[in-house]
């Protein structure tokens, strides 16, 4: 059987790994060439990681499974009945099963002209670029004379208060506070402001109302100023406008809102919520047949519940779906999330992790965090590399790799 | 006394760290914010260590130092006779004494249009550019249906038989024959071709004839095809042209020649070879005052032999001259450089080593190499970094690096 997985991230490479070895002919497509280790990329944005500290090649991590083959292409249409994929390139693969798990983007709400000035992050690239926003806003500081333009400059505003913006921001206030103390002659980097707006009524909407409290009062404790309930109305290179409130900035950083890829566009079918696409307890998208969805694009209830766009959701679908398709259903089963437990990460010694029923906060939280992020990377030597950029760095409050861009 | 320094590489940096704590006002001003390890470069271009792991912040380097300021810029002109620096964004430096220290870049002997198709390696953005190439006609070699295109598509010429073009004819024979073997399913990297060509008669002109006999052989053993005497008579996306022959390739690479910044045009100077300015026994610039010129960009002959473009050259004349702006000219002498050897490396176990009388190659070479290149590194984090990538990659045969770009 012909499978073709599109997408090689944490749902793709699970299912792809699944049928390694398997008697099916799998063909891997992923538009960029690496699988990404998304839950660090805010540490590459703000310059404590290199882009390949987080990221393997895909055929590297397939290499050893003599049926799988990995191309490097991105989707340009998928013709159901025809049971073909069509490339960018022109390019045209025929398949028995289709596997999507392409993922899901920023989207800013109807107002796409707000991405250029307000990065999302989501790809290398993308964390190249803001580091690159961050270190030269500091530059330009420097070079300026004019006490509000530095003020500018030195002010960074992060829009979305979920895990990715709450990283972003203690991050980045760590790395005004500690990094860039000393090493500047006519601007203060500890000065620098960060800002964090969100629309609702509190940051980490999906955590338990004590831990972002507690996330809270981390970030006010490393300068970051929390706004709620708080509109962002307009965003353009020079700042953002929230509410009614024009605040200049050097730096914005967009966190507030994601869609799955054109995956339903492809398929002909309408979009569900945030884009997705609805599948089955199999993971199949109804509508079509032999075509299965996974991670961000599916949209699947579970206990009344649409289950979140989580890396572990995807990868439990992913290795799910790569277990029935080489087993069989019956073996297999209906698919069933497992929560592993969620957590997000404010700065030093200050994380939180729910498990449902524990809930930590703190130094303990802290150091779990980073021995299960350490785990998590894919090889040997990234954990190795990981863990001894973080010792130094927790010694030293330096950061490794700040290049622009 | 205000010290204006332009360019943060090895001599600007060294004659800013001379200057350090003195009683003069010193700024360091550099169009990119980092300093760069510039002989490990084509291991960043060939997929083999990150880019911040040859590059470290000019500021942080300085940082210690209250009396130095590091500004973000580029030179746009110079007023001798006002003793003015202009930089692009507009801002206007005054200076008692300027320093000149911005290097060579590649220059393609009239046709600048060459420089599309075939980069030269001289930045990060360079290496990133290269490895983008490299790593990206390997998979669309993959995505490609036909034997001649993937033919073309594998083959890499490397233009230039210098340390740096033989450098990365080595490194991109191994990263086909060893680093990307068994994840290619339509092609096989291990046949992948490698073309050095050179128009001398001998590859590495500035090495001993015995030493450049070893690398020539040594090149041969990985597969690489040494063409030498042979003219570039014309380079497109498409390929090269060797004096009457196309060479259809992939990736082109450009080593052949370097020239200096335009120091002599913004000094309104004529250029002398390469574009160098003439410069005394204490490193200032014959014709002007108070200008002084160090590295790539100084013209200044020993023992009836102009000085090469070397970056202990650069490093040593960054020494001097800060030296001597500190401690006055009777103190430091006139400026005489002290080989300390000279070193290329062709790949795993091999590279040579010219200290005047000693001659080495091989084994030891090569792991003396490796020794001096780490503990040359200016930091303490990068030397545990690179060498732990390097023992990784001498186990495994694999490189950390594959992004693309």
């Amino acid at each position: 059987m012909k499978i073709v997985v599109v997408g090689g991230g944490f749902a793709g490479l699970a299912c792809a790994k699944a049928l390694g070895g398997s008697e099916h002919d799998v063909v891997v497509i992923d538009k960029s060439n690496h699988n990404l280790f998304q839950p660090l990329l805010y540490q590459v944005a703000t310059g404590a990681l290199s882009p390949a500290d987080i990221a393997e090649p895909i055929r590297k991590l397939l290499k050893r499974y003599p049926n799988v083959t990995v191309l490097l292409g991105e989707v340009a249409g998928i013709d159901p009945d025809q049971h073909q994929v069509r490339l960018q390139d022109g390019t045209t693969l025929s398949y028995n099963v289709l596997v999507l798990a392409t993922g899901a983007r920023y989207q800013y709400f109807g107002h796409e002209e707000w991405a250029q000035a307000a990065p999302g992050l989501k790809t290398i690239a993308n964390a190249r670029d803001i580091r690159g926003r961050l270190l030269r806003a500091f530059e330009l500081a420097e070079l300026s004379q004019d006490k509000q333009e530095q003020q500018r400059l030195t002010t960074t505003v992060v829009i979305g208060g979920g895990p990715t913006g709450v990283e972003m921001a203690g991050a980045i206030a760590e790395l005004g506070r500690w990094t860039l103390k000393d090493e500047f002659r006519r601007i203060d980097p500890a000065c620098a402001r960060v800002l964090l707006v969100e629309g609702g009524e509190r940051i980490l909407g999906q955590f338990p109302a004590e831990l972002a409290q507690y996330a809270t009062e981390q970030l006010a404790r490393l300068g970051v100023t929390v706004l709620t309930g708080r509109r962002v109305r307009d965003v353009t290179a020079q700042g953002v406008t929230i509410d009614e409130e024009f605040v200049p900035a050097g730096t914005i950083v967009w966190g507030a809102g994601v869609a799955a890829t054109p995956v339903a566009q492809w398929l002909g079918l309408p979009p569900g919520p945030g884009g997705r696409v609805a599948v089955d307890r199999h993971l199949a998208v109804k509508g079509v047949s032999d075509i299965y969805a996974l991670g961000d694009i599916a949209l699947l209830e579970q206990d009344g519940q649409p289950l979140p766009g989580l890396a572990q959701v995807a990868k439990q679908q992913g290795e799910y779906l790569g277990r029935a398709l080489r087993q069989g259903w019956e073996a297999a089963g209906e698919f069933r999330f497992h929560d592993r437990g969620n957590t997000a990460v404010i700065g030093r010694h200050a994380a939180i992790f729910d498990f449902g029923r524990i809930k930590l906060k703190g130094r303990i939280a802290w150091l779990l965090w980073a021995i299960v992020h350490v785990y998590l990377l894919v090889s040997f030597e990234k954990r190795l590399l990981v863990s001894l950029q973080w010792l130094w760095r927790y010694v030293t409050r330096a950061r490794g790799v700040r290049l622009i861009p």
